[in-house]
């Protein structure tokens, strides 16, 4: 299972061109046919949405009058075929020209998917996620007034709405994608976290929440069985002391050594925390062996030689 | 198989607001349970995105200083996301409802989905769907120089933009929506008439061009062997002299009949004309038989009680 950042599919600088979307999924592709080379069978992948997602959010708060905005969960559906759309194809003319299409895979296939969470899940009531536009102070009071969203000052600057980052706990669509998996198709799922819904009396209700997507590709990673983790990012290496004099990267680290690390405040909330995380859990729930490093060496993180791995005790 | 009309998520009258959206897909859910009820085992749902690729292109338009707007294809494949999130997680419900989940069926998922069509088709030299908003002619001859889209004047008012409406010639995803709905997946695919690329060296590239949802529906259906087309619109049946004092509804009538009526021009081009065509493409195809029916009554249609039937000589 190979999990691909935020940055994926928008670079720092770049404007975020159709242009620049099909260029940038070609590094993802590359890494698809890495996979395939050095005999991986069964491949899923799934990315990030954040920068769509809040593009999402804006172009419907601008358009308005045209028509009423949809809701996040459905912002995030909509990412969802976006990103998967130019994944499959990206990927699949990188299969082509490599000769790897029919023969060694029989395609590439994205699925729209939600992921459950817990209505009684704490983050409900304590929404920490940041998404969307900043907003004046005035503005924002009186969104929280009209629309109910919960708005809080943004470190950055400006207010923002905030909602909750709930914990995933099953992937809906896990055994259609078992079923592909099996039967020879890289599926990409779980874009962007998942689309969140929680049970109520056997229904599934829409949320507006953000599941993080390093947490929700590991509940899939276990359900489906694979052996082993890829979460690309935006950096080299799991650090310890990152972004102090003293930061060291870690090449190699066992789950118990990424607990105490962890429990020791090494890994930054919401961005390394929740990769680290992921990782223990992939292995404390039976998994081989998890992997973060970076996007553009996405090759080398797959052959070992690049990245932090983590392995059983 | 059956097709959703362009009138199933938004009715005549409503503003489309995310409450309309789930409102109308409980009525496309109950016809699903219908078809279980019936005995229906492989069950393939497709549905058209008119209105909502229309908004999204507006809405992007509206937003382009947030973020440059996505192509047509892009939009398509966002539209996917939307709406085949709305519909399975509405089916899912739905069939929850009525204990027939994990028992009959194992669940609902909906797939990105593209079409291929043929680089070379004549309608990439004569585009005649119209998409998006409508411009004056000022606005329209500076779009035609800047973007290089064609426009023409709309015979409702205004100029806008047209855009090829190629024939599908295949479904890519279809072996994987095979292997689905072969084990007990009712799939939601071809959206809005599929996500339509061309071929080109081996190589799939998007196109922007808007493929008729009846005609891909068919390709589909004809791939996956169903047995039955239902094409569920917003009229009750299939008319001769529609729209005349002298309109008769068609209860049955043969392939042949069909063709023939159709040379005789009883059918409007855009409208009753591809669902005509697509009901001969499947039965001359090997399908066993096509319907063609209201939406509100899909249950009556798919007893065979209502709508138009199309059968075999």
């Amino acid at each position: 299972m190979i999990a691909f950042g935020g940055n994926a599919f928008q670079r720092k600088g770049e404007k975020g061109t159709v242009e620049n979307y099909w260029k940038n999924a070609r590094q993802a592709a590359k890494a698809v046919v890495e996979a395939i080379n050095l005999g991986f069978r069964k491949i899923v992948l799934t990315h990030g949405n954040g920068p769509q997602v809040g593009v999402l959010l804006e172009w419907m708060e601008k358009g308005e009058d045209v028509a009423p905005p949809m809701s996040m969960d459905i912002a995030g559906a909509m990412t969802q075929g976006w990103l998967g759309y130019i994944l499959v194809q990206t990927i699949h003319n990188e299969l082509a020209r490599h000769g790897l299409l029919g023969n060694k895979v029989k395609g590439v296939v994205a699925i729209v998917n939600r992921v459950l969470v817990d209505k009684s899940d704490p983050a409900f009531s304590n929404p920490t996620k940041y998404i969307g536009r900043y907003y004046t102070a005035e503005e924002a009071a009186k969104l929280m007034k009209e629309k109910g969203w919960e708005m809080r000052p943004d470190p950055r600057g400006g207010w923002r709405r905030v909602v909750p980052s709930p914990d995933p706990i099953d992937n809906i669509e896990k055994e259609a994608i078992k079923t592909l998996v099996e039967n020879g198709w890289i599926v990409v799922a779980s874009g962007g976290g998942g689309i969140p819904v929680v049970a109520n009396d056997g229904m599934l209700e829409s949320v507006e929440a953000v599941i993080d997507k390093d947490l929700a590709a590991e509940k899939l990673a276990t359900a489906l069985g694979v052996g082993i983790l890829v979460i690309l990012t935006d950096v080299d290496y799991v650090y310890l002391n990152y972004g102090t004099p003293q930061a060291k990267p870690i090449h190699r680290m066992t789950v118990t050594e990424a607990k105490k690390y962890l429990a020791e405040g090494h890994f930054k909330p919401g961005s390394m925390e929740p990769k680290v995380k992921a990782a223990i859990r992939f292995i404390d729930n039976g998994g081989l062996e998890a992997r973060i490093g970076h996007l553009d060496k996405a090759a080398d993180v797959l052959k070992g030689v690049s990245g932090t791995i983590i392995t059983r005790d």
